[in-house]
């Protein structure tokens, strides 16, 4: 038995239309309030607003409720690792920061603005966000590569008393967990029985395969493109290590045949291909969620001869996996919580929302809401507020 | 004869009214296309925003036009010098940033965002500003402190290939410039023959006698706290020892009452009073500028005693000399000209479009015209793209 993969009709874009589309930039910056009077000036700037100012300048506290600062979440990028262009520098990546923002804007109703730092160097990236801090509420790093983001990630969490995540890492891993555990209800299956191979050690392998050790499943074993990362090989980066350590429970060597016989789960976050040898020695009920775009580690069509679930990152496919699914909820709930973190709890706690949805009419081809479904962004919101109350985050 | 100083139905705001205003802040991002469809998305994001990040990464010079960035403005300040209120900090001088933020929204049409920078060393703004600079524009510093904001801006403008200018420098200096000329006309003066003096040496005061030498008005005399600056003095700081060989042609010493015996213009920016018996020493035709807000050098009641014109800084006197007459279509004609930097000759451009729009109806009471009238901008921003094209700054 395969899943059926339905080919939703591709969505065919001319490029004069997508240049069209962003000429003159995608954001605009608006006034809350009029500012046609004098007496709205008076408010709104001098003589009024020094009033707000002082109130600050006594309670620093009081900013989160008279700035914009605790509503808006900044982009933050080097332009390092973009989509799958590569290290294409800030101001080239300045259009899918913009395009981060609205969609901040559409799925969260939070303010963003793009941040874009012209420098590859993680003390001078740190210490720039850092001298920002009070422009801002929340850091959303953005397509900086591995592996200086976990550093720059972890430093900022430790610099900023603010919600800080890396949505390269953390955003895919939520989906991708979201979806996972659909697909092994869908399958019949526990989660955490499942004996899952990820293909990819760079920031979204190292970050999936985080998620899955927080949510209880242990069977979990990384490729990078050297192959199986395990304790004995003695080319891995620190943070390969750590998860050489924390993973790959049956001491698996070799490659990706290797890792894949009598795997259940099959996670491709690589920018590579995975062999239909490989994909044919998994498991009966075999999960394939190759997520690489816009070409996924295998064409779902093959995959289903091997899976019964098969996902990617496309939308021109079924299932896609789309970190849009998680993030703005995430710092939507987070913002609004108060919170200082965005912990291992409140990530779950987003997965299961998102899953829930749609489990309710799981099928091969419904294993995740679409990215479009505008109950998704309130419902991981709700799920990250009630987490992060629970834990004080 | 003296001015008839009208005092237009003061403002009075309640507390309540002006932090209720700021509940939440001032601004807030808006996107300028929708993004509700798949198809939105394609193009927005993935995978459409590839192409256009690819386009900017072979050719730099396309992300003018396919960013916002060639429309923003960035509102930068370490709030060391905020209103009346001096070195409050970041954080609480947001809510002058966002005011600012929306005045550019307003007057210009322009985007614009506060990025307000948790350090007061000169090196750490410059190298956090030029670190940012692929994420707006043009900078507009704002509340930062003398003598290090001369450095800051001389150091950015330097730095950056895009307009930048200190506001409360120069775009005081721009509406001082202005008012001046068109009270000079109505006291049947050329400006170039008058004697002026200038009160304060900091940020506004330095810049409004840079501005008057521009313009082609050479007796210029500036007082710090200690008296007259003349070169005589050992105690002067490097910008004010270049101030003391420029300016004061006659060698004027001592303290207010000496530099204003015989002098014409008194432009006061010093937060200090001047006392009635110094503009008694005033010539005949006197025209008395006291700017410092929210308290004037001295009450305009007093100064019409002894003056045919009197200007402040507050919008319940006649004359309010206010920079957003000034600032907004600085940068929108800098920016829609595409110009680099910020000239001189720009400045006086901007000074004769808004002198022109009152010189129509010119009266004591009417030197200047209203910060709300709409026709400021569009004409200031017009004179400077003129003069952007004529010097191809």
């Amino acid at each position: 038995m395969t899943a059926e993969v339905i080919n939703t009709s591709p969505i065919e874009l001319t490029t004069d239309e997508i240049f069209a589309a962003h000429e003159g930039g995608k954001l605009e910056v608006g006034l809350t309030a009029p500012l046609e009077s004098k007496r709205d000036l008076s408010i709104a700037y001098t003589p009024g607003v020094a009033q707000v100012s002082r109130a600050i300048h006594a309670e620093p506290e009081l900013a989160r409720q008279y700035t914009w600062a605790s509503r808006l979440v900044a982009v933050v990028s080097d332009g390092s690792a973009v989509l799958g262009l590569g290290d294409i520098g800030a101001s080239a990546s300045l259009p899918v920061m913009e395009g981060k923002a609205a969609l901040f804007k559409q799925f969260a109703g939070l303010d963003s603005i793009p941040l874009v730092i012209e420098s590859n160097d993680v003390d001078e990236i740190v210490e720039t966000v850092v001298r920002m801090r009070s422009s801002f509420g929340a850091v959303n790093l953005e397509d900086i590569s591995a592996p200086r983001c976990f550093e720059i990630e972890a430093r900022l969490i430790e610099a900023l008393d603010m919600p800080v995540m890396h949505d390269d890492q953390h955003g895919t891993a939520v989906v991708v967990l979201a979806a996972l555990m659909n697909a092994a209800k869908f399958v019949g299956r526990e989660s955490s029985s499942l004996k899952i191979v990820i293909s990819g050690a760079g920031a979204a392998g190292i970050a999936v395969a985080e998620i899955l050790l927080a949510a209880g499943i242990s069977d979990v074993t990384i490729l990078d493109s050297r192959g199986v990362i395990h304790s004995g090989r003695e080319d891995l980066t620190e943070v390969k290590a750590e998860y050489a350590a924390r993973t790959n429970p049956r001491g698996t060597t070799g490659g990706i045949v290797e890792a894949l016989a009598g795997a259940d789960v099959f996670v491709g976050v690589s920018a590579g291909t995975v062999p239909e040898e490989a994909l044919a020695g998994m498991s009966e009920d075999a999960i394939v969620f190759a997520l690489s775009n816009p070409d996924p580690e295998v064409h779902p069509e093959i995959a289903a001869k091997y899976a019964k679930v098969v996902a990617t990152g496309r939308s021109d496919f079924a299932n896609q996996i789309n970190n849009v699914l998680a993030f703005p909820g995430i710092f939507r709930g987070a913002l609004d919580s108060g919170a200082r973190r965005i912990t291992s709890g409140m990530k779950v706690a987003a997965a299961n929302a998102i899953a829930e949805i749609a489990a309710e009419k799981l099928s091969a081809d419904y294993i995740i809401p679409s990215p479009l479904d505008a109950r998704v962004a309130p419902a991981v919101t709700a799920a990250v507020m009630a987490a992060a109350e629970a834990e004080q985050a």
